[in-house]
């Protein structure tokens, strides 16, 4: 197979340099692609699965932008709504419609909700997630799981993070995923001052395997956090409408207060929801949130016909039966070539690991490997899986992985 | 001339508030329209200077959605250089090329920065400027000015509003506008301990007359910040572009080390931007800071489309000009009828106020008259022009007013 290089890539990111700090920053940094001679930094254009680098190499999408891209790139149905909406008005002088319906229609489709409100990114509606607890409780605390990604907000990052002071996070307190004992001891050590519990709905921080919430685990906090007052809170950004149309608690089969949506619910415009229950509305309607392109009609009209289509093709169960496959077939083939690819996670965001070595060098020479043979993968995060995903893309990645394995065994 | 009503709005704001709290929140609530019954709550359609509601009242709209709405709504030049680019990709799994050319672009036009750094909201921008300058600092404390609007993140908001707790706001300290005796004193007072001082270029409170900066004021700022190593950060989201193309700073002729640019940058497309010289490049670069869709390419591509236009054909001059028409003529019809209007802030974002009572009451009343009659004003708020907004407009404009007038002094 012909493996990609990378000059132009290189030349505009030598370029991004001079006038961006970091040249690409965040969670697009090329700082934990390793090696990143084996990555394109830039991207041309993308369409279904797939897209195609400045330097032309086309590339089987399996971190769909880190998420939001949900049904393919350039989705149709999704882009003529938006194009529809924004053709009469997008950033208007007041809301219009679609908000209005976007609001009914996940009231009606996520378990347990019974408003919606919307901004624009992840971060947005975790700290709108916080601030609702804490109006509503009036107490200060936020638990908050070790190692759990919610956002960038100051409350979010570690205390010797750059930029972060100690009262940023002085009522942050930090309790082990799965472990029921630590949440209910962090908890009587603080009665009466946890104002919410947010976490996601299975565990999926990077550069370590995910995991799965223990069984009786998610009922336990609920009943925990009822007894307690304990704003329960379900940051569904990452893993929401890839596991259940109605929100990831329901797929693991308990209720939270709050939840907050972004990434996949409008196939990659630009618009997040938190939900709440009916008790958390009037709380809700006393914090004072918004922004400039909040209102924005349409990402919300894209929202609507990016929910409306995964709910009628099942979204969820095709992505998680395409992972499956892909997951079976990738661990098969470690096998053929003598090595052990753990898969953790779900199977429509898994996260892999080959456990051959203590470290993650020999996995990140395995993904890398597989990059510059065009199917994307990165090696500290979970991956993503679409409902653009074909059998052909799935076949091709399993040839183009089978041909890394080979490589890497030849180097060992 | 006809008066609106407004049926449908009233109906959908009902269906609103069952399924979102407040029905429309944030700075779209209609609480501060004031009656609510003379205002439209939501839009159906928009183009150039003119929006239309859904029970289809016209208006000439002079919140331009409370300003991203700079070249006219629907703007053919920026809504194809952003269409064209979605055609490619806008969300995808790196940026594209457009987000060098817009750091390159905006390196050059605005004066003093030497990078860009994008997010999508207002708020996204004054956040992390707080968290660069206290990374470049080491320091904990901010000093903003009483009644500045940065936005609704915690640390922006009062330690009395819902959902804010007193670790929130320990560290944020406030000063009097243009009261440079009092700024030096705090700083005074907490030696070594300010990492920033964040302002908006001149003071645009709402519900008050805006200030503009007293001569020499922003020069004996920049020295003092500069004497006693404070980060000089200016908030210019909301007057951006519309003042001078090379920033609000360049317009009232100082130096500050960090800009905040939002609203018109990109017509109403969702990005922001920081900005920063030189010397904070590296303390940038090491905050942590990103966002689900901040990488998304086609609002670059329109905001380069909108800069490059308004830069063009001198957008800020024109806005002022027709600014100054549409008050030095609302004006004179005051006077006509035996009323005094004052006019505030700068014309191409005037606060305008009746003062002939002591409350805004009388000022509010002419206001829903205006707006019944088409010509879309708030009372508590500056209003925005737009490079759209045509003799036309403000001859029509004038004439509503006018008609305004004799009905206030008819009913007192």
């Amino acid at each position: 197979m012909k493996t990609y290089t990378y000059p132009q890539s290189r030349k505009w990111f030598q370029r991004a340099a001079k006038s961006i700090p970091c040249g690409i920053y965040g969670h697009f940094s090329p700082a934990p692609l390793v090696p990143p001679s084996a990555y394109p930094f830039f991207v041309d254009r993308a369409e279904g699965s797939r897209f195609v680098d400045i330097d032309g190499n086309e590339f089987i999408d399996y971190m769909c932008a880190y998420g939001p891209m949900v049904l393919g790139y350039n989705r149709p149905e999704v882009e003529e709504a938006a194009r529809k909406q924004a053709e009469n008005v997008n950033c208007g002088p007041t809301p219009g419609k679609p908000m209005v319906e976007l609001a009914e229609y996940l009231v009606d489709l996520v378990q347990g909700m019974d408003w919606a409100y919307f901004a624009k990114n992840g971060n947005d509606v975790t700290t709108y997630a916080l601030m609702v607890a804490r109006a509503a409780t009036g107490r200060r605390k936020i638990i908050k799981v070790a190692g759990g990604y919610h956002g960038v907000a100051p409350w979010t990052q570690g205390g010797d993070h750059a930029g972060i002071i100690p009262e940023d996070v002085s009522n942050i307190l930090t309790v082990e995923w799965n472990n029921l004992g630590a949440l209910t001891a962090l908890v009587q050590q603080h009665k009466g001052e946890i104002a919410g519990f947010i976490a996601t709905p299975y565990h999926h921080p990077t550069f370590v395997d995910n995991e799965l919430p223990a069984g009786g685990y998610w009922k336990s906090v609920e009943t925990l956090c009822r007894k307690e007052g304990i704003v329960l809170i379900i940051d569904d950004v990452r893993c929401g409408f890839r596991l259940d149309m109605r929100g990831s608690h329901a797929y693991f089969g308990f209720q939270p207060d709050l939840v907050c949506f972004c990434k996949a619910i409008a196939n990659g415009h630009p618009i997040s929801a938190l939900m709440g229950s009916g008790a958390l509305k009037t709380p809700a309607s006393k914090v004072f949130y918004t922004g400039s392109y909040w209102f924005s009609a349409a990402p919300m009209a894209a929202a609507l016909a990016t929910l409306k289509l995964l709910k009628k093709i099942d979204g969820p169960a095709n992505m998680q039966k395409t992972g499956k496959e892909l997951c079976d077939g990738l661990v098969d083939l470690a096998d053929k070539h003598g090595f052990k690819l753990k898969v953790t996670g779900v199977p429509s965001m898994p996260y892999l690991r080959l456990t051959d070595d203590d470290s993650l060098m020999l996995h990140q020479r395995w993904c890398a490997e597989c990059t510059r043979r065009g199917a994307y993968f990165t090696s500290h995060h979970n991956w993503f899986l679409s409902t653009a995903h074909t059998r052909e893309d799935i076949l091709r990645t399993l040839a183009i992985a089978d041909e890394a394995f080979a490589v890497l065994r030849k180097q060992l």
